[in-house]
């Protein structure tokens, strides 16, 4: 199956030069969602992964089912103050300014084999962000998934210490 | 399976005098996570279920692996300004100021029928408006599911017209 023709790319967003790789029309076509699923699922499976991580607020809808499907749990990581309980805070430089991500303190035991999910990489910024925290918690990476790969952003040089898997590259 | 076991709950999150139910260590936990799920793809797989509707971003976490446990789709309602389609909006009041969601125009087609999931039901106030959202497509709601209900919010009073279904309630 093309799995980019269930991606709508949407011109300026968001905002003006960039070509948004619109992610939505594959999730409500259920042919393409759960193929794409399914792929990311057998990748994963002779991984031996205790734990899916994925970053907020994309990354839990292709983390998420992707632990289902492996019958593993799933860990959230998110922006500063949405978690509850003790968290670790990793901070990272932007173009402008600064960005936080957080995890849960006690999300990940030390060894668990981690695979780390989201829907795009990009320049690979989140990403290497949220094994930062895995890592500060004693996790170990066994690779990156996303759906969508923009490979003219490098993001696979600044994960270039991991495996990175993704089905649909630009 | 008792699925509270897995549940934390916090004191004075995100507020003093709120007992905030924290669904995290559930989802980590590979057993209770996946009866989860399972428990509400089991509930749903004799409705015919087209999509499955999600609002942002822990109605991902639970929705996202919903759908594809049934092998449909997933339509993720967000925060204005995150979508990068055309969208509809609806506002809606809170104690304090307003609040918006909004969901992609061509998301959903007439007649279809939508299952609205997310991982707790309190007031019901974010169900509500996503289900305006749904029935402004045309959308046919056959129901609300969510992990957790707080039966002393009467959130299902809220939403008396639909049916609901949640496995935990406090």
């Amino acid at each position: 199956m093309d799995l980019k023709k269930a991606i709508r790319v949407i011109p300026d967003f968001p905002k003006k030069g960039v070509s948004f790789k619109d992610i939505t029309t594959l999730l409500k076509d259920k042919q393409a969602y759960n193929y794409a699923i399914d792929t990311l699922v057998d990748h994963c499976k002779e991984k031996n992964v205790d734990l899916i991580v994925g970053p907020e607020a994309r990354g839990f809808v292709i983390g998420a089912p992707l632990a289902y499907g492996l019958k593993v749990g799933f860990v959230p990581v998110r922006k500063p103050g949405k978690l509850s309980g003790d968290t670790v805070t990793y901070e990272y430089e932007l173009e402008y300014g600064k960005d936080a991500l957080e995890i849960h303190k006690d999300a990940i035991e030390a060894g668990q084999r981690i695979v780390i999910a989201d829907d795009l990489l990009a320049t690979g910024g989140t990403a290497l962000a949220t094994a930062k925290l895995v890592e500060k918690l004693g996790g170990n990476i066994v690779g990156f998934v996303f759906i969508i790969e923009l490979g003219y952003l490098k993001g696979r040089e600044t994960l270039s210490d991991y495996e990175v898997f993704a089905p649909v590259i630009y």
